[in-house]
């Protein structure tokens, strides 16, 4: 009936997005137990710490759950190896050519879902074979694509072009906001900075408790010249923001983000020198809440929407 | 029933963007007698030529219609002046204060809605007496807020904000991307860059045609150190991005921008030298349309939607 709900085999078309440093198999287990797709967030782990957390999700449901892979860190053989290994049946590849991986992946008997920015990436992704592609617009948290194209936009376009289904990120956090992706052309919707504020996150509370305090207009998409990312307007991003004034070289930027900021802000909590990755849509997101109730909610209000809409007779 | 076409006493809740060199009396009237709200754009006309428009407009609908008014232009007392005079009704102001006109224009029977691009400013407008707000995403085309907040994120918080009744803008070009945008929110949408590519725009045909060739990622966000602009990525644009990389003064900027840029571009048809200000939702639109073909084709495909929609049931 939903291309999205048949795919996976689950209840509502809810992705959460496998998010580096919040995505553990407590996060992952607990969305796929409330009837969306839980994903591990391989980015931010080893090889021996996604083993656990994949057999541990095992352990923690027995629905249907994923593995978000972003194809740019080290490690990527053996990765993919233990995830075969493990017997996960749902890979999400992010970043690099959807190419190098899908077949190989496929004739292991895996889904693979790529994630992209564009008609032209989602195209290229659906020639070398996936099952899905995930469209994220300029309003998500994270690395994000260069061309800035915004989720309300992005999704009739690329629906235009592809056949295979289509899951909408970027600006997604409630019934109201996943029944307009759908409206324009989603068979589904991946949700992240929802799940960063949910009790099952593996993020520092200082990180949950910066998505439910952040306001409108406290994100904004930097480092353009490294990978696009949005994050918050921090001490760290003003640092940035200083450097760009002084025509920094690629060097100079690669020099100040270092090597763990990402952690550093995520997962230890320091909102002044860590890298807050969060999207637009945090300024509607007052409470950190149970997976279950934020799964609830959204298609409670989802369901209430569809029948208040009634009313758009003219 | 809907607060927008009550507000305005039209049938459908479309408001045509009164952008600048695009949005004359026969743009503005055709919208106006195709069910919509039609809007003349001051901004480029001198107080002589914008009487004149209001006059023909008259003439040539008995049906309700605006006028758009950029509060950053010269000439403004007597733009007012002849607003008033010439008994218009309906005034859209935008940029400025809205606390400046607001009051005056009311006293004197006119119906004032004002352009925001945040929740804050949303405010200001609503405690200014204003009827209603036009609360514009990161993608629309022209003039646009600093915090490149989507219409998908930005459509939901105003709403949270404020209790007057809220136009969306900002992507907008479809019946689907419109009842996207009531869905979070909305009474009503204003749509600019459909309306530039239609027979009864007064742009250049150079300029429709740019509309309906631009492929996604076509269009940038610049100049946000003078006042953020959404246009075309022509040569003018990479002057300005050569010009960015030795980290030029405002002056600097003032200067290239020069003084004729968007007439240049937009009604005489300069696509190399001119700004071109356009919304990423050109990406969608592949024809110029008579107005009343456009409006038809919106209000068919959101019925159309509305139906299938019952779809969505899990």
């Amino acid at each position: 009936m939903n291309k999205i709900t048949n795919l996976f085999e689950i209840k509502y078309p809810i992705i959460q997005g496998g998010m580096i440093w919040n995505s553990g198999y407590k996060l992952a287990s607990a969305v796929s137990n409330a009837g969306g797709l839980g994903l591990i967030g391989a980015g931010s782990m080893y090889p021996d710490v996604l083993k656990e957390h994949i057999q541990k999700c095992q352990k923690a449901t027995n629905k249907p759950f994923g593995v978000n892979v972003p194809m740019l860190y080290p490690d990527l053989d053996q990765i993919m190896q233990i995830i075969i290994e493990e017997g996960v049946k749902i890979v999400f590849t992010s970043a690099g050519n959807p190419k190098t991986w899908t077949q190989h992946l496929k004739d292991n008997g895996i889904k693979v879902v790529h994630v992209v920015s564009s008609s032209k990436f989602a195209l290229k992704a659906e020639a070398s074979g996936v099952d899905a592609v995930v469209a994220e617009g300029f309003e998500a948290g994270g690395h994000n694509g260069r061309e800035e194209t915004t989720t309300l936009t992005l999704i009739p376009m690329v629906k235009e072009k592809i056949t295979i289904p289509l899951i909408a990120a970027g600006g997604i956090a409630s019934g109201k906001t996943m029944l307009a992706a759908m409206i324009l052309g989603a068979d589904g919707v991946q949700m992240g900075t929802r799940f960063v504020a949910s009790t099952e996150s593996s993020a520092h509370d200082n990180f949950k408790n910066t998505v439910v305090n952040a306001l409108e207009g406290d994100t904004q998409l930097t480092l353009k010249e490294l990978a696009p990312v949005r994050m918050v307007k921090n001490k760290f991003f003003n640092d940035l923001q200083e450097l760009y004034s002084k025509n920094p070289s690629k060097e100079d930027l690669e020099s100040l983000l270092g090597k763990r900021r990402a952690k550093r802000g995520m997962f230890e909590g320091d909102l002044i020198e860590g890298e807050l990755e969060i999207g637009q849509i945090s300024g509607l997101i007052h409470d950190v809440l149970p997976v279950k109730t934020i799964v609830d909610n959204v298609m409670n209000e989802f369901h209430q929407t569809l029948k208040e809409i009634k009313q758009f007779q003219f």
